[in-house]
């Protein structure tokens, strides 16, 4: 018996914030479909953000409604506020992922207040859960620019422990921890991590990392020996942050399932079915680039999936 | 006083040997002259196998020659065979570094001979070296298809060890340990690389990672893990094995300094300089993929460089 870790895709979400084109609500559902069958376990579909901020996200409801009928995964929206998950609990979704940012800078730039806030409208969020009665439905508390800020620089270790120990408190259901910019080193991500990870307990942690520099599944690792088990990853690598130039590209969810499944951890992912999906949202998003190695060389011959080795 | 880490150049040894058109000596020069100013301590500036066999090294004295009048580096070289390390004695070059495949059939294909005959004649130049009085000349020797082969797959550990423990016996001043086909993962590197630097004692390892499927940079904070302070890395991720179909890609220069400097390590490199250099190679090679992010991303904003930080 392999030990489990799990990849959530962040593509429909993180990977399309920064896309130049609209993506139709028919292929996102369809890369959902296949996504959930080649074995990921969570699928983040969308963002419930105003539409004239992000416009990629204006088919949030029908995108949430459509995936929500393929089942056989944790289907997720970003929300960044009480309204946001309203719209999430009306619509069914499993799981709201909220995320606020340890720089007051990047929390102002991205949500228009000040992180503090962002912590009361946390608490609100939970509140509103349990007056509707909610109780299945998770909420994850994500801390954006916790390695480091492009406005900011250096962010505080000291206070993103301090604002997760709040959103505990709140009653967050899980911790995601994010490299948003792309500045964490794998000393710091090991260093910070196994902070996070003794404090949140039985509350599971997830990390999120982008690959700006090189640097993301080194921290995947890093975060792996601190005791993570949960990584954001996005399809082909796409993804970015607004407020942080330069910072596209997400850690690629192919890349980081073989690293996983290699590491001896059963992801669940067929990563050869992971590889063809990639292939064909490539062809859907001509004008981006993609990053990734592992769907270029293919998998080592000696490789054996999981499937083969659990039969 | 931060611990000091090392990366050694390969891009003009490993990286060319895959490249299509043949870059001039002066160029060739030019590189390894601008490299040793960014701060790198090791360059391998050439190969010294027949020039039938591979073009690009035909001029491998004259570059021997030429670059090691440049002065304030280590200038090192890799050598297939016995008349390869004469050639280099000759030359007064610094450092060779031999190499063989733990894997037979590797080993067959790429010098024509098996591993245990690899052995023998690495016995060979270090009586040869003895024989000239050349005691100042290090002898590296490395072990290629370490973690793995693309024709015979999984590679015995143990087999690896073994081979080592002959290397050293034999007289070896560094091991070089390389996942030449971009197999290895970071569970196998922290393993295996763990009971290399223990069998090595006093004698410096190195590692030499490609990053054929994405994990390149996580091996190296594994075997950072594991104690290994000696990298092999190539500007550009530049690079392949031409008995390795689709393994194109060394780790990359700039984003290993990067990611050592990053974690706390002093590698004496100025990453800077190492991206305006890269730059510049981008344009002699045209028709070349170059991987690496941070030449792309830049340094983060609040990154301060070693010599920032010694000051």
């Amino acid at each position: 018996m392999r030990e489990k870790a799990y990849l959530r895709e962040v593509g429909l979400r993180d990977g399309l914030q920064m896309v130049r084109c609209i993506l139709s609500s028919d292929r996102k559902v369809e890369w959902c479909r296949e996504e959930a069958a080649a074995g990921v376990g969570e699928i983040e579909v969308t963002s419930f953000v105003p539409p004239k901020i992000v416009p990629q996200f204006a088919d949030a409801v029908e995108v949430a409604e459509r995936t929500g009928k393929i089942g056989g995964f944790r289907l997720s929206a970003l929300v960044p506020n009480l309204k946001g998950a309203e719209r999430g609990f009306e619509l069914g979704v499993h799981k709201l992922n909220y995320v606020l940012s340890a720089s007051e800078t990047h929390n102002l730039a991205n949500v228009r207040r000040s992180t503090e806030d962002s912590i009361e409208d946390f608490r609100r969020i939970v509140q509103a859960r349990a007056h509707r009665g909610l109780g299945l439905v998770a909420l994850g508390a994500g801390v954006a620019t916790a390695f480091g800020c492009t406005m900011e620089g250096a962010v505080d270790e000291g206070r993103v422990v301090e604002i997760i120990d709040r959103l505990l408190d709140a009653g967050a259901d899980e911790i995601i921890v994010a490299d948003t910019v792309g500045y964490g080193n794998p000393a710091q991500v090991r260093r910070l991590m196994g902070r996070v990870v003794e404090r949140c307990g039985d509350v599971p942690v997830a990390a999120h990392f982008h690959d700006t520099r090189g640097l993301g599944l080194a921290n995947v690792t890093a975060a792996v020996e601190a005791g993570v088990r949960r990584f954001d990853a996005s399809l082909g690598g796409l993804g970015g942050c607004p407020f942080a130039p330069g910072a596209t590209g997400n850690i690629d969810s192919e890349d980081c399932a073989f690293l996983l499944e290699s590491m001896g951890f059963d992801t669940g992912i067929d990563i050869d079915a992971l590889i063809a999906l990639r292939q064909k949202v490539e062809t859907w998003l001509p004008d981006e680039k993609f990053y990734g190695m592992v769907a270029k060389a293919g998998l080592p011959k000696h490789y054996r999936p999981a499937s083969a080795l659990a039969a």
